[in-house]
């Protein structure tokens, strides 16, 4: 069997999310529909480096699936996205090893939060942006991100009542900058939990809005209990940049 | 009467362009209804500086009203934006001299359309872009769009059937350069003739793939002739930069 990785391009707005579920619009069922009309009906399984929730936009998803299909590599992406929406546009196809594994072998993910501070906010790019006319402090936040960088239990930026094993994960790189009107909170890890880069965002939105100073965030990081934390603010602000593997 | 200028954003895809009509979506109606309900009731006339069509975007178009209103203007913009669709966005709102019309006193507009290059597109961007993979020479494209700078008869680049006094126009600046995989094309001009932009973008693509030399635009300037020029593409790409006034 070939194995084959996608880079997705995709906006969130218009699905219910990455996650096949029935009766709802989602980014996975309408990939695996597509493929399975370009091989003449393969029934494949799409595995995404990790699901995304609904709104939330990705300019650099990575999935893969298997396939007895011999279309040549370079005619795949055209064909897939032939069969699909123009809101998801496969941006790459290649064929890898038979271990690559879009989840289990995946090194680092960048996800992008953007908010929009100016006074009225954007009409173009509503729904890539978070709206928060309350002048924030860009280097405030910029100075309270970097207490997540390393190898800490995030529980605090979990969102309440999600199970998963462990809430221990690696920021490997995390800045906050300004351009303009928009402000970017860009986090670079091993993995992120539900909500977490939202929580984040919530949370550094009260340092830039000097409700709380930025040494704060190492307490509430410290502290492992989401009530510390600030809100979870909205998907539209937040994209998957991109994945990378070895 | 009070004269209030505006600055407005919009989102082209979701209205039927400027243009009040009826049982049709259109910016102008709903700017005018949401006045008329924050001045409880006057019903006002809104100016621009010009129409756009269907489809296309702006990041500022300039339009005035006339007020017996006496609400403070530093609170008209939040007014009139809560009552609007967040497709539309009043970023400014300024009291001007009695004398101010948005179209007989505006000096230069500017107008930018962007061409994604790339082989599949944007998915998160395909409503501000138009989508074209064939492989574009940037340079040989700002080489093109440079014949047009000056005062001409553009009849070679409006829209066929459409009646207007004079298809002369002075366009002060135009230029053609690329960000990654866009192409920006920005002309800025006393004024534009319906679907010029569009039809000189049409036409500039096929300088860009190298089917007519850069010169030919010249030729096709001075022919007066519609049919020598390019197609009109697609409003996706079209938006309106800005509008300068005395």
């Amino acid at each position: 069997m070939r194995n084959i990785k996608l880079t997705i391009e995709y906006d969130g707005k218009d699905f219910n999310g990455w996650q096949k579920q029935p009766n709802k619009l989602n980014i996975q069922g309408e990939i695996e529909r597509a493929i399975e009309i370009i091989t003449g009906g393969e029934k494949v399984e799409l595995i995404a480096s990790g699901r995304t929730d609904a709104g939330v936009n990705a300019l650099g998803q990575v999935a893969n699936f298997r396939t007895e299909s011999t279309m040549p590599i370079e005619k795949m992406a055209y064909a897939i996205n032939s069969q699909l929406k123009k809101a998801i546009r496969v941006q790459k196809a290649e064929e890898v090893d038979e271990k690559f594994h879009s989840r289990y072998t995946c090194k680092k993910k960048t996800y992008r939060y953007t908010i929009n501070n100016s006074e009225q906010g954007s009409a173009i790019f509503r729904y890539m942006q978070y709206h928060y006319p309350v002048k924030l402090d860009e280097n405030k936040m910029n100075e309270g991100v970097k207490y997540l960088i390393g190898e800490h239990d995030f529980k605090s930026f979990k969102a309440s009542g999600t199970s998963s094993k462990s809430s221990v994960r690696v920021i490997y790189d995390a800045k906050v900058w300004r351009e303009g009107d928009l402000i970017h909170i860009e986090l670079t890890g091993n993995g992120f939990l539900y909500n977490m880069i939202r929580i984040i965002a919530g949370t550094l939105i009260e340092v830039g809005e000097g409700a709380i100073e930025p040494a704060e965030v190492q307490a509430i990081l410290e502290a492992k209990d989401r009530s510390r934390a600030g809100k979870t603010v909205s998907p539209s602000g937040l994209c998957l940049m991109g994945v990378e593997y070895e």
